[in-house]
Formats: C-alpha cells, sequence, structure tokens
C-alpha cells in the first residue's frame, strides 16, 4: 500500500519564476529519463521478484521516486509563475501556457506525453537490475545538462539534491545485482562459437569487403 | 512525500491461474481508465490546487490508486501463473508470455501502452473534478464489464472492493465540486445568446435541409 | 450519412497574421480537449444507443463539432499567413513551418498528433454523458486560455462563438443525463460499505501514521 | 459545414453476429487505411487549396468517408451483438468486451488507437493528390484482404460498395492529378545530374564491393 | 545483410553552427516523410516481394536512404555545435538540449518521436509502389521547405543532392510501376457501377439538399 | 554509408508455416527490445562519439543489428505461410492478415508499433554503453522465453544464432565500457553525503513510521 504524508521529501524554494526554465525541467518529470519513469520502472518490476530483500528495495527506490516527481512538479509549478504567457515561453513545450494552466502536465520539454514504452520490465532479475542502473546514469545526466543551463540557486540545490539520489539508487541495484549476479540471464543459455565471433562489417572507404568468411559453405 | 507499506491495501487472493483473464484485468492496470490513470491524474491536478482539504483529498485518493495499482497487479501476477504460455493466451495482449516474463506490464488488454494522453488537467478546478467523477465513473464500468465475465470467487471479491471505493472517490469529488461550484469555469465567461441555441444539424432521410436559420445575413 | 455546405456555420475573419497564436490554436484543432476529439467522442458514442432522441443529439453535436474544426482551421489558416518562416514562429510547434506547408495539422499546439486516446466510450450512457459534459468544460477553458492571450478581434470574435457553443452543448447534455439517470452504471452495482469508507492515506508531516484500521485481521 | 442525415449513405444488414470479424473490420474504422484516416485528410487538405473545384471535391470526399465510418460502424455494432464475450473473441483486440461495452473504438484490427501520424498532408497540391491515390489505393487492398476472410452476404455486399467507392475516389484524384500535374512539386527544382545516378548499394553474395564510382575525389 | 562504409555516400560540411535549423531538418531525420521513413517502408515491402528485380531495387533504395538518414545526422551534428543552449533554441524541439547532449535523436522538428505508424506495408506491390512515389514527392517537398529556410551554401549543396536522390528514387518506382501494372490490386476487383457514381455531397450555402439520388427506394 | 549484400547473415529455414508463433516473433523485429531498436540505438548513438575505435564498433554492431532485422523478418516471412487466415491467427496482432498481406509489420507481438521512444541516447559515453549492454541483456532474455515456446528446428536454430550474437555484442560493449570507465558521467558530479543515505520509506505491515530522520528541521 502506498501512503502519502503531506512533507515533501526534500524543501523545494526556486528564487524566481523561469517559465522556459520549467518547460526544459519537464524533460525529468514525464521524459524518458524522468522520474515517473523511474518509479512505474521499478513498481513494474517488484511483482514478481521472489527475493524479499530485493523486493523491499525496489518498492522503497519506487516510493522515493514518486516522492522526487512530487518534487520536480512543486519546482515547475514555482518556476512557472501565476501568468499564462505563451509568447514569452519559448522553450520547447507551450500546453502549459494553453492546456493545464500552468499546472506541470505528464510531458517532456518538447511536449511529449509519457507513454510505459520507457518502461523496461523481463521478469528476468539480472536484465532489469541492469536496465535500473543503466536508467539511473541516464537520469543523472539528464540531470547535468538541466544544472548547466540554470543560475537560479534554489533550483539548483533541488537538481543536486535529486541527482545524488539518482547516484545513490545506482550503488543500490548494483550491490543488489551483486547478490544475484549468477541467476537468471547471466547464466549460460546456449552459448556456442557464434558468441565469440567479431563481424567486421564496416571497411575503410573505398575498399573492397571482403565477405568469404562471413557465408561458408553448407 | 510518499511511502509504502508492505501489506497491501486489502488481502488479494486468486482460486486460480487464468491467463486469459489476468489479459483482459490489464485494462485496469494499464488502460485508458485503469488505475494508474486515476493515480496520475488526482496527482498531476493537485500541485496547482490551492484549497489544502480538496488539495490533501486529491493525493490521499491518488495514495490509494496506487494501492488500488498495486492489488491488480497481484491480480494479474497470480492469474497469470508460473509458464510462458502464448498458444494458450488467445485473448488480447501477448506480450505477458513473450516480453515481461508474466509480469504485469503498464498496458492494456490489447497491448497498448498507457499513455499520459489519458490524464485529464486544465488547472481549473471545476473542470477538473468534472473530469474526475467522469473518470470514477467510466472504471466502475469497466470493473462491472470484467466482473461479469469471469467466475473466480477471489477475482470476483477484489473487483468488488475496488469498484466500490471508485463509487466512494465518485462521491468526495462530487462533495468536493458542490463546495466550490461558484469558482473557476463555472463563473459565466462571455455567455452570449450562441450559447442559447440548438443547432439543429440533421434530418430525417430524404428530406431538404433548412438551413436559412444558420446563415443570417452579415 | 454526413454532408458538407459550403459555407461555414459562422464567418471567420482574422485581423491579420499571426504564426505564433496559430501555433497555439493547434491545441484545439489537434489537441486533447480540441474539436476534432469532441467531433469523434459523440459519434464514437452515438453507434450504440438505443434512445432514439439521445442518440440523434450526439450526431447533432458531432456534426457540429466537425463544422467547429473546420472554423478552427480556417483561423490557423489565416494567421499563418503565406510565408514559410520556422525563425519567426518560435512558440511550439514548427511541422506547419517545415512539414505542412502552412495548412493546419492534426497536432497540438506542441506537434503531439491527435491520438483516439483523447476519446471515452464506454457503452454505458450515464459515463458517457459525464464524460462528454467534462469535455465540455475542459474545452470551454481552453478556449478561455486562448482568448486571454490574444488582442485580435476577428480571433477573439470567433473565439467567443466556439466558447458559448460549448456552453451550450453542455446543457444539453445535463438534460440528456438528466433524463437517463437512473439507468445504466447509476444504477446500484454491488455497492456495500466499502463505499462509504473513507481512507486517510495522508498524515500531517513527522507525525505516525496509524494504519491499524486499514488491516483488519482476516 | 458539415449535416448530418439520419439515413446512412447505404444501407447496412449482416447476417449475423460474428465478434472475430468485428475485430477484423477494426482496421477499416481506426486503422492506417481505414474510413476515419482518409476523412481527416482529405479535409486536411482541402484547408489551403485555391482551385474551387479541387477543394471542393475533397470536402465531397471527406463528407462520404465520414459517411463510410458511420457504415463500417454500423457493421461492427451489427456483428458484435450483444453479450460481452472475451473468451470468445479470440483474434485481434479485445478492448471492445472490457473497455467499450461493443461499442465500435477508433482502433485497429490489433487495439493500436488511430493517430493523425497516418495523415498525410504537406500543402503541395501534387504531392497531396499522389498521396489521396496511393491511399485509396491501400483502402482498396484491405478491403479485399477482409472481403476474402468472411462469407457473411450482408458483410460481403457492404464491402463490396465501400470497395467500389475506393475505386470512385481514386477515379477522381488521378483526374485532379491530370489538372494541375504541371504545378506545384512537379516542377522542377534544382534537378541536377544527381538525380539521375543509379547508385547500385548491393551486391550478389560473396562479391567484392567497388566502390570507387560512389567516391569521387574531391 | 547489411554493411556500413566509414565514408559517407556524399561530403557533408556546413559553414556554420545553426542549433534552430538543427532542430528544423529533424524532420527529415525522424519525421513522418524522412529518411528513416523511407529505409523503413522499402526494408519491409521488400521482403515478401517475389519479382528479383524489383526487391532488389528496393533493398539498394533502402540501403541508400539509411545512408541518407547517416548524412542528415551528420548535417544536424555540425548544426548543432558543442554548447548545450536550450535557451537559444528556440525553435520546435528541445530535447536535444536535455536529454541527448546534442546527438539526432530519432525524433521530428516539434520532437515528436518517429513511430512505424508513418510506414506503409500492404503486400500488395502496385499499392506499396504507389505509397513509394507519393512518398518520395512527399520527402521531396519537405527538403525544398528546408532549403527555403537557410541560407547556410554548406546545408544548401546537402540538400540539393539528397532533393535529387528522392527524385531519381521517384522515377526508379515509376518504372517498376510500369512492369507490373497489370497485377495485383490494379486488377478488377468486383468492380460495379457504384465505383462509377459521384457523389455530390455538398452544396452551395443557404441551398436545399436533394437526397433522392442517393437513397432510392429498396 | 550502409550497402546491402543480396545473401543474409545467416541462413534462413523453418520446418513449416506456424502463423501464431510468427505473430509472437515480431517482438524481437519490431517490439522493445527488438532488432530495429538496437540497429538504431547504435546508429543513433555513434553520431557525435569521438573515440574512432568505439565509434567504428558501435557502427559495425548497427549494421549487424539490420542484418539480424533481415533475419528475423525472413522468419517471420516463412512462418507466416500463403494464407490470409486472421480466424486461425489467436495469438496477438493481427494486422498481417488485414493489413500487411502477410508482410512483417514494425509492430511488436500485439500489434503496437515500434516507436523512438524506445531507443536511449544521452550523449554521455559511460550512460550510453550501460544502456546497450542492457538492452542485449532484455535482447537475449525475449529470444529465451521465444525459443522456450517453439518445438521448430529451423526457427530455434536461429534463434540459437540471433542469441548468441546479442551474448558477443554485450561482451563488446562491456570492453569499451572498460576503456572508457573514468569518462563522462562516471566522472564525480557533485556528489554529496545525500548519495550515501539509505531511505528506507516502506515498514512492515500496521507498524508506525519513524519519519523524524526524513525531515530534519531548516
Amino acid at each position: 500500500m502506498f501512503l502519502h504524508d503531506k512533507k515533501p521529501l526534500h524543501t523545494v524554494k526556486v528564487d524566481g519564476p523561469n517559465p522556459k526554465f520549467a518547460a526544459m525541467l519537464q524533460e525529468q518529470l514525464g521524459g524518458a529519463n524522468g522520474e515517473l519513469k523511474a518509479a512505474m520502472q521499478y513498481m513494474s518490476q517488484s511483482f514478481r521478484i521472489k527475493d524479499p530483500e530485493i523486493k523491499d528495495m525496489m518498492l522503497d527506490i519506487a516510493a522515493e521516486e514518486l516522492s522526487h516527481m512530487e518534487m520536480v512538479s512543486m519546482l515547475i509549478t514555482q518556476l512557472n509563475g501565476g501568468e499564462l504567457q505563451a509568447n514569452q515561453a519559448t522553450v520547447g513545450e507551450v500546453q502549459t501556457h494553453v492546456l493545464t494552466g500552468l499546472a506541470p502536465g505528464l510531458i517532456n520539454a518538447s511536449g511529449h506525453p509519457w507513454t510505459a514504452d520507457y518502461v523496461n520490465v523481463t521478469g528476468d532479475l539480472v536484465a532489469d537490475l541492469l536496465s535500473d542502473i543503466a536508467a539511473e546514469m541516464r537520469a543523472k545526466v539528464v540531470y547535468e545538462y538541466l544544472y548547466r543551463q540554470i543560475d537560479d540557486k534554489g533550483v539548483r540545490e533541488t537538481i543536486d539534491f535529486l541527482l545524488n539520489r539518482e547516484e545513490a539508487h545506482n550503488q543500490l541495484f548494483r550491490k543488489a545485482l551483486g547478490k544475484i549476479a549468477q541467476t537468471g540471464s547471466s547464466r549460460d543459455f546456449g552459448v556456442t562459437e557464434d558468441s565469440k565471433l567479431y563481424f567486421n562489417l564496416s571497411t575503410p572507404g573505398g575498399q573492397a569487403f571482403d565477405l568469404s568468411h562471413i557465408h561458408p559453405p553448407h
């Protein structure tokens, strides 16, 4: 069961309105590497996990990502200020000013709606943890890109907090992967000599391809 | 901030595996009127609400919908059983058997991924509460359709619980609407005589249209 | 059968070109609460309705929404002017200047294509009429947001007309709902005590949750 | 302005219920080459056309496609019968039985929702008419595929009618193309020797590629 | 089998960075008429073609379109320069500056991700070749729109090359269509008198419709 | 530049038609972890990579994934046989039998079209290589799921080959990651104490949450 506490996980307070950066921050609310994606991926993966410790960790992190989602939404709400002004909001999506009445939508920085196509679930714990480690790294990179493009100290403080939490999750997923590394997809499955070939399918410009080694006689 | 409690909101226990019904139930996990949609709609709407009581109610219900989402996922997981068997899973989506390893995906009964296009947020509280009332009614109807097509007593008991909760939310949203009915979009905005016309744009087959009343001379 | 009359439902004449506002207006052509959505929702709902009066009303309004779609397209076409100038079109979508040759596309203000995911059809007349009432209210709110951000008198006159028509449809749907309020999903369906509980799943920050009432012994 | 006549364009009467074929027919309601796509493509293209005859033809055909959409919806409604029975509806989409209450949804045969990504509009009349000719041919092919897989005489009669109408539209579009063939994209635009080369980028298996003619010295 | 040669098909060198035009050019990388769409359409169509000459041509052109995709990506990469600067990138999509680290994404000019809904495959060679001819014409029109809005000589030279190649493909598809024109969907399929009617479903404003010829007595 | 060789990378020959398994195999052609996704991800990532060895490897593997895509398409084409028979194709998508004329479409096993939302590109080489390692692992898992559900020896031989190639790519990506592990996102970026906390946001059922450590006084 999920519960909500009225206090946010971490205080959010921007220096002042900045609708353009609000649009850019939508990427971490409703984008491919954003907080909703993270929450949904870990929650979805948790449902068939049998290891109680890892299952619990997945749901802990999912709850935290929902709390991050709340924090990013607070950032966006504060940055949007109180005026509809599409003419001044010239970066990326504009639905904020014509559709949602300045409320944060579940869209990315260009206005593309969040989709479950972002979520990776395979039911194989090794594959799923690797997907989570990669997802946290991508989320961290996006926060870095956003951090570099804003001077507002309040925004920077919040991004800094969120970015460090992604790093913390990354370490937890890596530790879990270490624990179960010898199960699931990491076991050999019909590994043959085919997995050891390197197919050089490119060639320096203008030279002839020698394809004879690729098509052995049958 | 969101928190997770290891116990579910309500016990979930199916009589036995039923992969076909598992596929059908996906509609209420990742479909247009499902639990994820409900949770995301109320959470998204809450962020700019100033009335503290209504804001709190929105987040209470959002947390409960996330808990419902967990319950529906448990139902699906139990119904899917333990065997990949796409050949037997002839109703609707088949990703469960080739992609997610029997874990519940964020897709609807036909395999269409969840999208934020399902979520209605306008920043106008009257419009948003009306959207919520309609959403709860649709969710209830879908649960009725599912209930009629399953005999499993455990499944029926859970659907019955969920369906009644939608009704309870509906009543809460209606009460909130009553409280604020004279604000936001319910105020008159440039209402003129145009809002009182009925345009009869259809006609009994074979008769002539009299369009003269629609095109007044300018 | 649908028919087309060469005259528009209402004259459309903008004061002058305004490509930025053209992009914003796309929201009501191809967006979540736009005219195409309205037309498709009422048309789709009509097909299984048995009450001849309500079925007829649905198709009347669907035909009018298609006519509104034509009017919004005329507005956009006039506002786009005659020059491809993506460099000046800095608000929202840019396909108008690189893909459609200034023709209005079925996209929203940020360039997201229209999708049938916007359309709510359940086959239950109460649920469908509630969805329609909520849809008309949202459409009205979006027109208000657009109205506030434009000075062009011709555009304002057309938006004013369209907004009032949404209000008129709203009243028709409410009247129809009154007529059939005791059918369909409004009948009690297994309503138990569960529908009367209020689950308080939030708490003032820092306090302890008392969850004992949520998990009764089984 | 669009109008609706209560009589359908052509009588629709199936021999009996057939939910599987209803699902297959969804392809021509909400699929990539279906009637909604056709109606929206011609309507969208019409808005910037200056030639009054061609503009009128576009809107005539758009209105007819909307009327076809109504006919296909009637077919589906009759074929779905009166019982929710997802367990028997083992072909393609299943939303009909869990979401729409047997009403025809704007989805294709597998349940994918209609999207404006299907619609081709460029604002260049030659390109648009070529797109329309290709679209009509594809629509005809899909009707042929459906015709071959059904014995119901009522269904066959309706498909036969619709298929012949696509052929008729095809001829109209070809005639219009003949009329304006020397305008728009058909004019030479920077045509150089590059447009006359044939790049042979494939080779019989195992042979060497001679790429020297592709990379001339600069 | 596909192979990659390190040299591009044609040298790409822009005069200088231009992030706004980079965003506009995304339309031909990940948009509805872009290079990825072309490559995927011809590759997908080729798989069931029996005519060896046409199958070979399809795969030749598919390989060339992949090479064009590489060229457009090089253009975008050079135009994006080396600085994240969402505040200066005010035209269309902004994911380039917050998500992809200036790498070209598979999105269109407004940030909508590429989708296979753009791809037309029917398995009928006449319909498929007509789709290809129309697709090449649309691609050419989009390149013309882009060409008109850029002064950079390096960009213009590349667009000029690509545009001419579309024209060359167009001629190849037309020639193939001539070769097989009497097969597949071009054969008469149940053509009746219905295909020869013209339904005039529009009327000059204010006049009465005479529908009597449309509803013959049954 | 890409080139096409008429011979496939590896011979493909199924024992006999099996339309149901053809639908299941669509997952690896047009699904979230399929061959098109892999090809597009590596190609897109390659464009801004400066390390010539890694760039070359990315494009080698992209070319091989396109060749795998060709092999999977051949499998599907052979499995679909020569008859449209939607009534017998009761697993997953049905567009094959009503839309594509038995040609393999760029859709997944349930008929959802391929989308670039599957592709992960961040411009940060560490994040991108981690995404690739996770992607290869997921692809391998899906091939295992498919392998287990088919007896056809020809199909099994091809899947076995493809699965082993994913493993080979995985090793290449891991080696590349080892080479550049100290660049890009792996460098410390504002790592503070926040990255070392573990937030325990879950609790055993029925116990009270102690939130005092989460909300330190400010």
